[in-house]
């Protein structure tokens, strides 16, 4: 494919020690060569590629030096775009990195659009959709895992899993077109029958499994939204500021947003844990008067995981029952904190409410239990299996539904081979869910859509 | 010199297209091998030098593949540093980049403190102090004239006019000497003390200049600090607005920071101004009460630059009066506004009120006068001088506080000649200017002063 010539800071913005624009395109280097002095005249576009030239950005109308650089050259089609790319390295000022790009506009490049850079690695064949998705969740992961399983869909592994059921299913339906021309046999129907079934029930799983792995991809991606709930002094700030500090807290804040609810980023061990209205715990201590207001019913309902926290010195009150009655039949685990003081509580009656939750018992007063608990959310959510890296997860929600979509076209052909429907009809379920799968990698995808998606990518990629 | 191995991440922090994690020194090939893996296993420490290569980066516990990575090879002395470089471009996600750090500290790099790659271009004599220093000061330049002004200095511009001064002071101070050693001829004392009193004036007048220029230095570093005084209703807020909004603000706010006053920074024709008690404007229109309250007495006492704006189409009254009294003596240019409505204002008797201070007529809301305004602010402060590009100025404090300790000396050297003081007492306060000269390009100064500069800098550079 023939495109322009982009340019674009590839650097977040920002006080840095480096900070780069990015050219992409035919005349990257005829570009670059008109802003560029380097020792004894040497021009650019001779150069061998992926190699790199010190030198001077100098305005050519006044010539004025606007900076000291490093230009990385890398010829197309072994680059990310495959075209031809012109990264140059600057010293990481605002306003000169500002001014490097207006020059680089003024001789001819145009603005690249966000994820414009990765758009053309895509429509250049080097990277498929899902991939290029992956490029943007490895930009944004929280934690080791989310980046490890960006890094295997960046890799291609969803891809090629797709693609081998896309496979499978463009193999059944010339089988049946097949089978359907040259009836040379009596029991050619009988037998389309059967393979149909086989093959489709075989995609199905597939599908399925893939599915099954979204709500661990998605709470890799997004944080398992997590609730501290108890009575006033139990300790639910002691539990929030040792899960704060024992873990590097990943986000503090979002800048720019103003919401309701404040939340913090904590790393468990590869769980990301999203605390939610983790300013209302440290401020007042009263989450369980606002029990009855209508937002934290909704926090609640919302939340991935409870922490329920007991105090150990304390009898249980009705209160305490209510929680567990509030939290039914979702993820909770139990913490019975202040085990430094006497035993109070009724332990008997704690474990037949808790019913199958696990429960853990704290001191956080002696930070006592903390490995305990994080222990327990680790294996509730992971049960280890993720620590291996070969799975591959689906976390991407565009994704998630079109499996959905895939899943319901493929048993509506399942269904339609049951109930002796014609085999024509019942390859239109095939195409479309053979359609659906390759709207993931992009294969069967509208411009409309790719463009949407890339611009959801930061400048400069 | 040698120097262990060091690293860090180079980029601002933030999400962005590219993260650079940059190695210096002569382990830099060694350990970057160690985690890399390009086609065909290659080796980057056999590779040529600037060069770039593409692969991944590996964990060597796990072999889990951590980014897919750019890889630039540079050797010592052709480099920054002039030691051995090697920068890892990553995809630029915060938790793949601190990963690719990690592992390469685990392979036996040390974390670099702030600066500490300058810190090693200084120590490397690759360039000196004042050269060093203007890497920040292009870092954190907030208009073209101010990184202009650190490009200049970066390229030894201020270096080479010290190093002149510091030999002249030399060869006055071997002249001295010789003469003193071989008296062969009668008038040798008095040869000596015309030639003394010649060159220590020389040196003089040549840091008088330089300091002169401290001051419009200090501004293009800092901005302009620029406050907006006015009756209510003259249209401060719409001066300010326009002011904004015609050039694009630069800094809307400092994160990060609780201040009483807040700033905003806009470019007018590269002079940058830092509007003081915008929102104070913005939401009260009341400054002029608030004119008798300590803190905006001091805020006008520390401004550079005073906007008055007075209403074309109302009378003068004892508080406009008021208004120019609490600004004699300062930088004012006084704005009449509203020059679309009827004249009410005796202009007379604002001339007379202005005296030598320029007065600008504008019609805010029909968008007139701005132009002008720009115009003479630029000219107040520039007089169009910087415009060339080939001035040097001082902006550093510590340049100015070490220039003027540099004039002390040198002004106690001549006021020596001429009371007719003891040679050798001469020669001290000349070798003391030659001292404080060399601590701004760094050939004389403390390795504790060092330490303290480069501390300043931000991480990675």
């Amino acid at each position: 494919m023939e495109f322009d010539t982009i340019a674009a800071i590839s650097t977040p913005m920002g006080e840095g020690a480096i900070a780069i624009v990015r050219l992409s395109g035919d005349e990257a280097f005829l570009i670059a060569d008109k802003i560029f002095k380097g020792p004894g005249n040497k021009k650019l576009s001779t150069q061998a590629s992926h190699t790199i030239h010190y030198g001077h950005i100098v305005d050519p109308k006044t010539d004025v030096v606007v900076e000291e650089v490093m230009v990385s050259l890398m010829r197309g089609p072994r680059t990310f775009t495959r075209e031809d790319v012109v990264e140059i390295n600057c010293h990481g000022g605002l306003v000169s990195v500002n001014r490097v790009l207006q020059l680089i506009l003024n001789q001819g490049a145009r603005l690249a659009e966000p994820g414009e850079f990765t758009k053309r690695a895509f429509l250049n064949g080097r990277i498929d959709l899902s991939q290029a998705e992956a490029v943007m969740d490895l930009i944004r992961a929280k934690t080791d895992r989310a980046m490890n399983v960006a890094m295997g869909q960046m890799e291609g592994r969803l891809s090629k899993l797709i693609q081998k059921l896309r496979q499978e299913i463009l193999e059944t339906l010339a089988h049946v077109e097949v089978n359907i021309d040259y009836p040379e046999y009596d029991d050619v129907e009988e037998m389309t029958h059967k393979m149909l079934i086989e093959k489709a029930q075989f995609v199905r799983e597939e599908i399925v499994k893939l599915i099954r792995t979204s709500e661990q991809g998605k709470i890799l991606r997004e944080g398992l939204s997590t609730v501290i709930i108890g009575r006033p002094n139990v300790g639910k700030s002691s539990l929030l500021n040792s899960l704060v500090h024992e873990n590097k807290a990943i986000v503090t804040d979002i800048p720019g947003t103003t919401r309701d609810v404040i939340e913090e980023y904590v790393n468990v061990r590869g769980v990301p844990l999203r605390l939610v209205d983790t300013a209302g715990i440290r401020e007042t201590e009263d989450i369980v008067e606002r029990i009855g207001v209508e937002r934290s019913r909704k926090v609640l309902k919302e939340a991935d995981l409870i922490l329920l926290v007991l105090n150990y010195s304390d009898e249980l009150t009705i209160e305490d029952e209510n929680l567990f009655k509030a939290v039914e039949g979702m993820d909770v685990i139990v913490i019975i904190n202040k085990t430094d003081l006497p035993e109070k509580i009724n332990m008997d009656k704690v474990k037949a409410l808790a019913k199958d939750h696990k429960i853990v018992s704290t001191s956080l007063l002696q930070e006592q239990g903390v490995d305990e608990l994080e222990e327990a959310i680790s294996t509730l959510f992971f049960a280890g299996s993720i620590e291996s890296g070969d799975m591959t997860y689906v976390s991407n929600s565009r994704h998630v539904a079109l499996l959905n979509q895939a899943l319901n076209a493929i048993e509506e052909a399942i269904n339609g081979v049951e109930m002796g429907t014609p085999i024509d009809i019942v390859q239109i379920d095939l195409t479309r869910t053979w359609e659906l799968l390759g709207e993931i990698t992009g294969d069967t995808v509208h411009e409309s859509l790719i463009d949407q998606l890339f611009s959801q990518f930061c400048l400069g990629k």
